[in-house]
C-alpha cells in the first residue's frame, strides 16, 4: 500500500501526518546481504516461545470460552493485578483500577492524543524524540515544542523555559534508554523535572518500554512516581520482555484521567484481544519473568559492548556516539554540517543500514545524527557492520 | 473506571463523546437472575474452541517466532488472501492489497474517522444507527445527519434529499441485519442507494459483521460492490463467525484511500496481533468455516423464531417488532409517546433486560424503541424473558 494516490475525502489533519520514514527505510534493508542496524526489533532468539506455547494451550483448555469472547474495555483483571504488583516491587503504588490494558503502548499514545491534546495546543517532546509518538500525536494537529536531551536527560533550564513559554498540554518522554538516543535520565534530572512539572500546567506522559532492559548501572524510579496520579500517565509494554507481536501494553492514569481514556479505548477497538491478554497472564503466573529478562539483558549488554568496542576501534574520532546502559539503541552524531541521509546512500551501497536521525526531530534539525540498533544482530554481524559503516564514514567525512 | 472526575487536560472533542450507554446498561444486568436481551454477544457455545486450540498449537509450534514478532501494518498476507477469496466467492473482486487487517472492525471506524472526517463535516447514519460508529466518529467532532430506515432499508427519497442538503463526507451503514434494528436492505434499495452515491460527494462505508448469519431469505450483494473502489470502504469481522475476543477484522479500500488508512493504523497500534492473525489464518486453512457458520445460522434462526413466536403470542397488539432474516438483534417499537427508558426500569424489577433505543439516535428521537438480542440465550430463557417483558409492557402501556 502506498500514499501516492490522493482522494477528495482526505481529512485536513492528514496534512500534519507523515507516513513512517522508518517503514520506508526498512523496505530498502530487506536485501538479506545488508547488515541492518535500522530496525527496532527485539531479538527473536530470546522470545519465551515454549513457555508461551504452554500458556496458550492451558488458556484454551481451561478458560477457552472466556478467552474467545468479548471482554471489558479496561482489560483482564489478573493481568492488571500482575502489573500493579510489579510496580509495587519498584516502590511505586499503583492500583489495578488505575491500569488500562492497551493494544501495545502505541495505542496508549493514540488514546492520550484524543483525550488530552486539542488542535493547536503545544506538545513537548525530547529532542530527538520517539517517532511513534510524533506520528500518533500529529493526528490531533498540535504544535510541537522540544527540550534538548543531554547525556543524562533533558536540559533542565531549557525545559523550564519551554514549560513557561509554550505551556504545553503534554510533555512526552522516554526516560530509560530512549528510542532513538539510548539516553537515560539521571536521578537528579528526574527530581528536577518532576519539580518543574508539579508547578506547571503540563500533563507528563512517561513511556517506558525499555526500563527492564538495563544491563549496567543502577535503576532510577519513574518520574511519574514523583508526581500526583492525575498529573501523569505512565505507559508500559510486554513487547520488549515477552512478545511484541501479541500487542499488549498498558497505561497507568489517575481517576480524573482514566475514564476519558477508557471511553476512547472503547471507541478505538472495544478492548485488547482477550486471548493474548489471558495467554500473557498465564505465562506471567507460571514462569519467572525475571530470569527470562536476565537472559535478554545479558545478550543485549553483550551486543552493546561489542558494538561500542567496534565503534571505538573503527570510527573516525570526530564521530560521537552514546554508550547506553540498557535498551536497544545507540545514537551517533556526525560533525555539524554532515548529512546522515547522504551517508545512508553510501551505506546501502556498502550493505549496511541505519536510520537517519532527521525524522526524530520536529524542528528540521538533527540532519547529522543517526540511530543504530544493537538488539537484533549477532556479534559477528555487529563487528562487520560497524566496520562497513566506518569505511563509509571515512570516505564521506573526507568529502563532507 | 468512571468519568465522574474531571481534569483540566480534557480535550474539547471529549464534549462530543458519551461513554457507552450500553456499557452502563450491562452493569445493571450482571445480576444472574436477570434474563438479559441487552448484550450483543455471540453465543459462546458455538465458538470453534477445539479447532482454534489446534490452530494455536500448530502456529506456535511451526511458526512461533514469527507469530510473536512485530509484523507489517497491513496484516498477515495469507489472511488477507483468504478474505479476498471469500469475497470472490460472492462475486466481488477484491485484491489482497486492498485489504487492511484491523483490531476488530471497530478499529476500522476509528481509522476512517481520522482519515476522512474533518471537524464540523456532516456524517450520515441510518436512523437508528450503530452506536459504536457514533462513538468512534464523535471523536472527530462531525455533525450527524440521518436517513430513516424502513423495513427494507433506507428511505431513498430522504437519502437523496440529505445527500443534497448536507453533502455528508461519509455515509455509514450496516445493510445486513443491522445493529440495532435487524433491518436488511433489499436488492432494489441497494441499487437505488448505489446510484445516488455514485452521483454524490459522499464516501460510502459499509459495515457487515452479520452478513454471514443469514438464516432465511436470500443474500444480496454488498452495496460497495456496485461502487468504484475509491468511493467506498467495506468493513468485515471474524467476531461473529469465529471469535470476538481475538479482535480481528478488516477493511477493504481502493488505492486512493488505503495509504492514509495504513498510516493511521500504524499510529494507532502499529499492527493487529500477529499471533491472533496467524491463529485465525491457520484455523481458516484447516477447517471448513461454512459448516461452522451453518451451525451458528441454525441456532440463531431457531432463537429468532422462538422469540418472534413468543412476542406474537404475548406482546400487546400495538407493540411492533421487526422479523429479521439473520444477525443477532430485533427491534421493538412502542406506541408514540411511550418511553422505553421508563419500561426499562420496570423490566429490571421484573428481571428482564434490553437496551432502550434512544442512544441509537443522534437527533433525540427513538425514545419509544428498544433493541433485543436473541443470539445469547437459550430457548427456555427466551420464552420466559419475552413473557416477563410482555407483563411489563401491559402494565406500562396501560399507564402510558
Amino acid at each position: 500500500m502506498t500514499t501516492s494516490h490522493t482522494t477528495p475525502w482526505a481529512a485536513s489533519r492528514l496534512a500534519a501526518v507523515r507516513p513512517s520514514f522508518i517503514r520506508e527505510i526498512l523496505k530498502v534493508t530487506e536485501d538479506p546481504t545488508v547488515i541492518s542496524f535500522a530496525g527496532g526489533l527485539p531479538n527473536p532468539d530470546l522470545f519465551p516461545l515454549q513457555a508461551i506455547e504452554e500458556a496458550a494451550a492451558r488458556v484454551l483448555r481451561d478458560e477457552g470460552t472466556q478467552a474467545l469472547q468479548y471482554s471489558t474495555t479496561e482489560g483482564f483483571l489478573p493481568l492488571r493485578e500482575w502489573i500493579a504488583a510489579r510496580y509495587a516491587r519498584r516502590g511505586v503504588t499503583v492500583h489495578p483500577d488505575d491500569i488500562l490494558i492497551t493494544t501495545g503502548s502505541q495505542q496508549g499514545l493514540d488514546l492520550i492524543g484524543k483525550c488530552f491534546i486539542d488542535t493547536g495546543e503545544a506538545v513537548m517532546l525530547e529532542r530527538p524524540g520517539y517517532l511513534g509518538a510524533i506520528q500518533a500525536f500529529a493526528f490531533m494537529e498540535p504544535r510541537f515544542c522540544t527540550v534538548p536531551l543531554e547525556d543524562d536527560g533533558p536540559d533542565i533550564d531549557a525545559m523550564a523555559a519551554t514549560l513557561g513559554s509554550d505551556a504545553p498540554t503534554v510533555f512526552y518522554a522516554v526516560p530509560n534508554f530512549q528510542n532513538p538516543s539510548g539516553v537515560t535520565w539521571s536521578g537528579e534530572k528526574r527530581a528536577a523535572a518532576a519539580k518543574l512539572l508539579e508547578g506547571s500546567q503540563t500533563l507528563f506522559v512517561e513511556d517506558d518500554p525499555y526500563g527492564e532492559l538495563r544491563f549496567s548501572g543502577t535503576s532510577h524510579p519513574p518520574v511519574g512516581s514523583m508526581l500526583a496520579p492525575d498529573r501523569r500517565i505512565m505507559l508500559g509494554s510486554f513487547s520488549k520482555v515477552a512478545s511484541p507481536g501479541m500487542r499488549v501494553g498498558w497505561l497507568v492514569a489517575g481517576p480524573a484521567l482514566r475514564g476519558h481514556l477508557v471511553t476512547a479505548k472503547q471507541a478505538a477497538d472495544l478492548h485488547t484481544s482477550t486471548l493474548t491478554q489471558r495467554i500473557l497472564a498465564r505465562f506471567l503466573a507460571d514462569n519467572d519473568l525475571d530470569s527470562h529478562i536476565a537472559k535478554i539483558r545479558e545478550a543485549y549488554g553483550h551486543h552493546a559492548k561489542v558494538m561500542i568496542q567496534a565503534m571505538e576501534q573503527y570510527f573516525p574520532d570526530d564521530v560521537k556516539f552514546t554508550r547506553p546502559e540498557g535498551g536497544m539503541f545507540l545514537w551517533v552524531t556526525l560533525p555539524q554540517g554532515c548529512s546522515s541521509m547522504d551517508l545512508f546512500e553510501k551505506a546501502i551501497e556498502a550493505k549496511v543500514a541505519f536510520v537517519p536521525g532527521a525524522p526524530f526531530y520536529v524542528d528540521g534539525s538533527g540532519g547529522n545524527t543517526l540511530r543504530v540498533n544493537f538488539s537484533n544482530a549477532n556479534e559477528a554481524m555487529i563487528e562487520e557492520g560497524v566496520r562497513r559503516l566506518a569505511g563509509c564514514l571515512e570516505s564521506y567525512l573526507a568529502a563532507c
